[in-house]
């Protein structure tokens, strides 16, 4: 099925290697090592050019053996090398340097299909440092921990692992578009500067430009002290702006940065994260809502484990196992992954039931933990509540009105004893929250009544009300924070290292 | 090959409901009207409920016609009601309502294939009201222009036509998915908030959260007063962090909003807009860039062309087109596809040879606006290059060192009496530079050189600096206005109505 690249023996570097591109890649690039070993292999024997960063080096008597990884796949390709005693102390070879080599496609005897044999004695042949390290390079072959690599955080992305969460990650987004796609939803991009505050006040980021920053201070401010003629803030959600867009086009979602200038330093937090979310028009039941997010989850995930054995899979799950080293990470992963494709629906329970369970089971014995009717629901109830209890992703509904924001409606069965509101969290085993979403209150009576209720500045969302007098129509939705799902699928624990440059408080690396 | 579906005829409309539901989308959503009309219609004759704005409604004596649309794609459903004259004086339907008709499925004698007749004697029909609109709602059907419209930005995209330019732009945005993918590439998420400046300093929005600006002012600030401990900006350009992850990953992309302060306020330029920006490694020469990037902008026009006259294409083009009232715009959509699609590769120029032309050509016989070498190439210039001159998508080179950022390398002719440097525009008709994109400097030496003699802060750039001497390699990338290509391709004259809600200075409507 694999195409075979036929190419002359000899020439010049330059020419072999511009015919081997046109080849390869279609694109007049040089080909990556996933190209060479997985997509299209050079035919055996032919002379090939390849490029990438040196992992490891052993030198043998009459072979020496460089790894070398360009990031593209968790492979290293295994370069032979010949009179290694001649080439090592002639090259200097150092773990880190960027090297190209030229010299003989050839089947492995060991864990890869190919290797490449370099021969300093055939002058056909040539292996050169295209990039030195100093001596402290830090990225070597032996163990660490994530947390000593995010010192380096313009080489860390160098390790196997790292790299392969990065490519995970651009897996699955392409999987969510896929999905969305499939499901008539239009991809949106709602602003990320707003002069509005989603959630409530205080956690967000103001943005000004840097001329009206030099403004002179202490004075009222006018419309001409600010860029856009007010204050203006990073978006925090793009919620109210995405309910706007869907009741133009009745489904929409968007995956874009959000913004929380929260002063936690946790492995679950970031000042500056991804949030996929979704609005979708003409649903009037929060069970549409909840079928739907198990329906997407279980879409991104299950090609995972169909082909998590599966070595030609150029994406997903392949790549994030073969990178780790740790067999318990594995079986992590997949222990997660068959979680969340189980036979069964997932369990959905109140809000009041949780209480209820965790007061029962959870809390037995223990007069002092007990939870009032009304209380949080906190991390460590949600972890034992579907790690330990329910022993699934599972969704809690229905929570107190008290709780959460203006825009939520009141629940299908309402109990002014107890008012409860149509929202739902989806809880993950060993990580908690996910996904948080709810119907929207549509009307507009209802809304402008809470909001009034709540003190809220009418003025400031008419643009946001005129919506609900406008051919309203009923709809919800939900965000998800995209960092969490990415670390709980690749059993990675600290959000941080399924981001390339982490944000948060008193640190802007970079 | 379209599957049918055949339910009841009777029954109430929950139950009938949700099973259409449960057969169309799989979702347990409600079917959106592109499902009924293209994807998976309903069986003649059986009962269907439908949801949407109404479009337009027009009294006959026998019947009346009331045009529904919710958004999913550019074709209204037609609902035929009978006893029009009861039916209207009895629910006082008004354009932009929103309305659920249960009524029976029949084969069109109209423009659409399939439409809905709702008979108010037949007692398992039913029409209602789900959301009114106040008398002054403005998306009628007459004649408006996109800047009228600026001022409903909650309503806009009800119209046919930007609602269309959104579905477009998901479409495009999931084609650029498929090809970076196809060759390889990770798609990244570098960070939007930034202690760096990627091209000068001035343009910029400063960063900082709500707590932090409400410190006192006037005194030295210290670490302890900003959120991040220092301070920071939202990107103009994710390039520098983005050739970080290249250098880790081989090929890597990104689409972000970037950001700038700039106060100009032109129909081509946005203070947030989105850029798809892309960095390479292991080439060594410009005209890799320039053919990779002539590739992508052919891979994602190709289908357009391809699909514009099918009718169950489901996105892009024909959508595009049948959002149209205007025949002057579709014709000048063909043209531009059909013009990126071109036999011949597009011309590549240098600066040099392009200030030649000019001169020459458009400039003949007018001595006094003659063009030094050393002088910009302005728009105007730029349009009549590549719109009259060449009369195709254009690329010029090799820029003056002195208009160029520090991290672009000399050009391979370099001329020190002309100095200058390895990058390159794509210039298309009508609208000007689309792509910026140059080889990056990759050697230690000359980077840290250039930055000395621009009087640089190395110090805040030193984490730039490490890629250089860290297994370094050769390597180069572009950016793209991803708002400029979506006004082009969909022939609007202004980018503000490509974006869901534009940002510009003294403006930040919702």
């Amino acid at each position: 099925m694999l195409n075979r690249l036929s190419v002359t023996k000899t020439g010049p570097l330059s020419s072999l290697a511009r015919l081997q591109r046109a080849y390869l890649s279609g694109t007049g690039l040089s080909p990556t090592i996933k190209e060479l070993l997985l997509v299209k292999p050079p035919a055996v024997d032919s002379t090939v050019v390849a490029q990438g960063h040196i992992r490891s080096i052993r030198q043998g008597k009459s072979a020496g053996f460089v790894d070398v990884s360009d990031g593209s796949i968790h492979s290293s390709l295994n370069i032979v090398v010949k009179n290694p005693l001649e080439v090592f102390s002639k090259l200097q070879l150092k773990v880190g340097q960027s090297i190209a080599v030229k010299g003989q496609w050839v089947e492995s005897q060991g864990t890869q299909e190919y290797e490449l044999v370099y021969n300093s004695n055939d002058s056909s042949h040539s292996l050169s440092v295209i990039g030195d390290v100093p001596e402290s390079y830090p990225i070597q072959k032996k163990a660490t921990t994530y947390q000593n690599l995010r010192n380096y955080p313009t080489l860390r992305h160098r390790t196997s692992t790292l790299a392969s969460i990065l490519r995970f990650r651009s897996y699955m987004e392409a999987k969510f578009f896929e999905f969305f796609n499939s499901r008539d939803f239009v991809k949106v991009v709602p602003p990320l500067i707003t002069s509005s505050d989603c959630e409530g006040a205080g956690e967000q980021f103001v943005v000004e430009s840097l001329a009206k920053t030099k403004a002179p201070i202490g004075k009222e401010k006018t419309p001409e002290d600010y860029f856009f003629g007010k204050a203006t803030y990073m978006t925090v959600s793009t919620q109210l702006h995405l309910e706007v867009l869907a009741l133009s086009l009745n489904r929409a979602w968007t995956l874009t940065p959000c913004f929380r200038a929260e002063d936690s330093n946790t492995n679950r937090h970031l000042s500056e994260f991804w949030m996929l979310e979704a609005e979708i028009c003409y649903i009037d039941d929060l069970e549409q809502l909840t079928a739907f997010t198990e329906e997407m989850i279980r879409y991104v995930t299950k090609d995972l484990v169909a082909k998590a054995e599966d070595s030609l899979t150029t994406g997903g799950a392949v790549d994030l196992i073969g990178s780790r080293f740790k067999k318990e990470d594995i079986e992590i992963m997949k222990g997660r992954w068959n979680s969340i494709l189980s036979e069964e629906k997932w369990p959905s329970i109140t809000y009041t039931e949780a209480i209820e369970i965790i007061n029962r089971v959870m809390n037995k014995g223990r007069s002092k933990n007990r939870l009032q009717w009304g209380d949080s629901i906190q991390t460590p109830h949600e972890k034992w509540l579907a790690g330990e209890h329910f022993k699934s992703p599972l969704f809690i509904t229905d929570y107190p009105s008290g709780e959460k924001p203006f825009y939520m409606p009141k629940s299908k069965n309402f109990d002014p004893a107890r008012p409860t509101v149509a929202c739902y969290d989806l809880i993950l085993p060993e990580i908690g929250e996910l996904v948080g979403g709810s119907m929207r209150e549509h009307n507009y009576e209802n809304l402008i009544a809470e909001m009034k209720r709540r003190d809220m500045n009418i003025e400031d969302m008419q643009w946001y009300l005129s919506t609900r007098i406008n051919g309203t129509v009923p709809h919800g939705g939900f965000g998800m924070g995209f960092e969490r799902l990415i670390a709980y699928l690749s059993a990675m624990e600290n959000v941080k290292d399924v981001i390339p440059f982490p944000r948060v408080p008193e640190s802007c690396q970079c």
